[in-house]
């Protein structure tokens, strides 16, 4: 991979979107990305680190060192072998909800990672430069599924290389009959918590049970979404994390029970309804604290849109 | 479903594709057909159960009313609510090798209540038969993986229908470059005590790990066959069962590290290896105690090759 050095003035413009996790059975192993798109701005300058947040976030996260798209940008020098730059400066316009489990974080480390190999030159859109950033991002995350997505865009599916020791990604084709349907609640809901929600070991029947479904919601998202709704029943996170996110809980039950493919879109509390178009309008919130979207799933994931080589932004 | 009643003489020849199962990490939901058949012939008489067997299980099967066959006849007409003939004979031909994690079982009891259902007067070929016949066959045997590819041959993935309290079963396209090896040992295994080998619980992760490639193998098993090897890792039953099948589970290390997907089949301890063509002269058995078989995937399960209302066999 041909690097270059950074220059003072040196930009790229990179887009990156949001994603959606699990899909019930798929459990840090299946993403899919979504129409919710962070832009970053990272222009090389003389010195220090100046960070700016417009949209979601704006008002929480740290405009340091602690800032995640940063922490990501050193990552990825670091695998690279190569020094930060002795300034920089972000610009973040963030069009993705934080903490409701969709992928946010992914995001900003696929953004950090992404944008910080572009600043050394490597075009993005190269398989290997995509690789790179998977690995990278999922390294960062700890678990594949949303930055996979992130990353390649569509719907992923990832696991850990035994012998390469690196994350893995295929991305199966989406059927063009599924929408999803996102319905993003006010409140908020940090990942570390759900995560400490989680069962140590389950049942031997259960877990055969949520492979079993994983099998089939492959089969559901490629060629037969008439059966996403058995496809996306699992016995491994949703229920043991019911007490942290109960209103979505609720919702979810009330949607499956209506026929509809409804889950917690990652760690929650967001829903997840993977819908046929005619089933969109049936799809209701249970009242005004809740935002209904309906994003699109973007072909292709993270993309430099802009990159100069001398000129500030 | 349109049934008639049996006459002496009445009689059906059907016969019945043996399977493997789990392929990995689909334990009790994936199964695969192999062109072993099974043959029987049953025939309504006066009075009396009379079995003959030639073939595998002639000497160990019992040939009374315990016969897994007859009694897979009984439960299928327990299901059709009508009383069995007062006489039966049932001339088995068994090509399937019995314990050795092929599915010798499920086999027979598709044929049984395939057969007790065409006796009954019902095409065998039409669809709410083959359900039928599904249904009553993984009830039987508790778990759908090796009953469904008998019955539809071909790849099939199975679950337990929450709603309708039934099993339901799915085709996903076999990809044509994989070819199904089986390496069989002259060692016998039976599923009881492999299912015995197995722990109660499992950690979280591996169950998600399993889920993921669960999820993998059905993607490699229509569209990736190159991802074969990891889609076929799990951490849910091979090692627990090590003991149970040691020379088995060297074999699988010895040809996985050699690159080849390489699993135990079903509850062992037969080795199947899905490779494609150009691999198979690299499947070798450790010694002259395995019988090694490439007997291809039947695109169809369970047949009526031959039925008289009136003649004998």
């Amino acid at each position: 991979m041909q690097l270059q050095p950074f220059s003072v003035g040196d930009s790229v413009t990179v887009r990156t979107p949001a994603s959606t996790a699990n899909l019930g059975p798929g459990f840090d192993s299946i993403g899919l990305a979504l129409g919710l798109i962070d832009e970053v701005v990272a222009t090389v300058e003389p010195d220090g680190l100046t960070i700016t947040v417009a949209g979601h976030g704006d008002s929480t996260v740290p405009l340091d060192e602690g800032h995640l798209i940063w922490q990501s940008m050193c990552a990825m020098w670091e695998r690279l072998e190569v020094d930060a730059p002795a300034g920089l400066r972000l610009d973040c316009r963030n069009a993705v909800p934080h903490s409701r489990g969709l992928g946010s974080s992914a995001t900003a480390i696929v953004a950090g990672a992404g944008s910080a190999l572009a600043l050394a030159g490597v075009d993005l859109s190269a398989p290997e430069a995509l690789t790179l950033v998977n690995d990278v991002a999922g390294d960062i995350e700890g678990h594949p599924d949303n930055a996979s997505a992130s990353v390649y865009g569509g719907l992923t599916l990832s696991w850990r290389d035994d012998e390469r020791a690196g994350w893995r990604t295929v991305r199966p084709p989406l059927h063009p009959d599924i929408v999803p349907v996102v319905l993003v609640p006010d409140a908020t809901l940090s990942t570390d918590k759900a995560r400490s929600a989680l069962a140590a070991t389950l049942p031997l029947r259960d877990a055969a049970s949520t492979a079993g479904r994983a099998a089939l919601l492959i089969e559901a998202m490629t060629r037969r979404p008439d059966l996403l709704l058995p496809a996306t029943r699992e016995w491994l996170h949703q229920e043991a994390r019911r007490p942290a996110y109960a209103p979505s809980m609720a919702l979810v039950d009330r949607l499956r029970a209506d026929g509809l493919a409804a889950v917690i879109s990652g760690a929650g509390p967001t829903v997840l309804v993977l819908a046929a178009v005619r089933d969109v309008p049936r799809i209701t919130a249970p009242d005004a604290g809740w935002q209904i979207l309906t994003p699109g799933v973007p072909d292709t994931g993270i993309r430099a849109v802009s990159h100069s080589g001398a000129s500030k932004v």
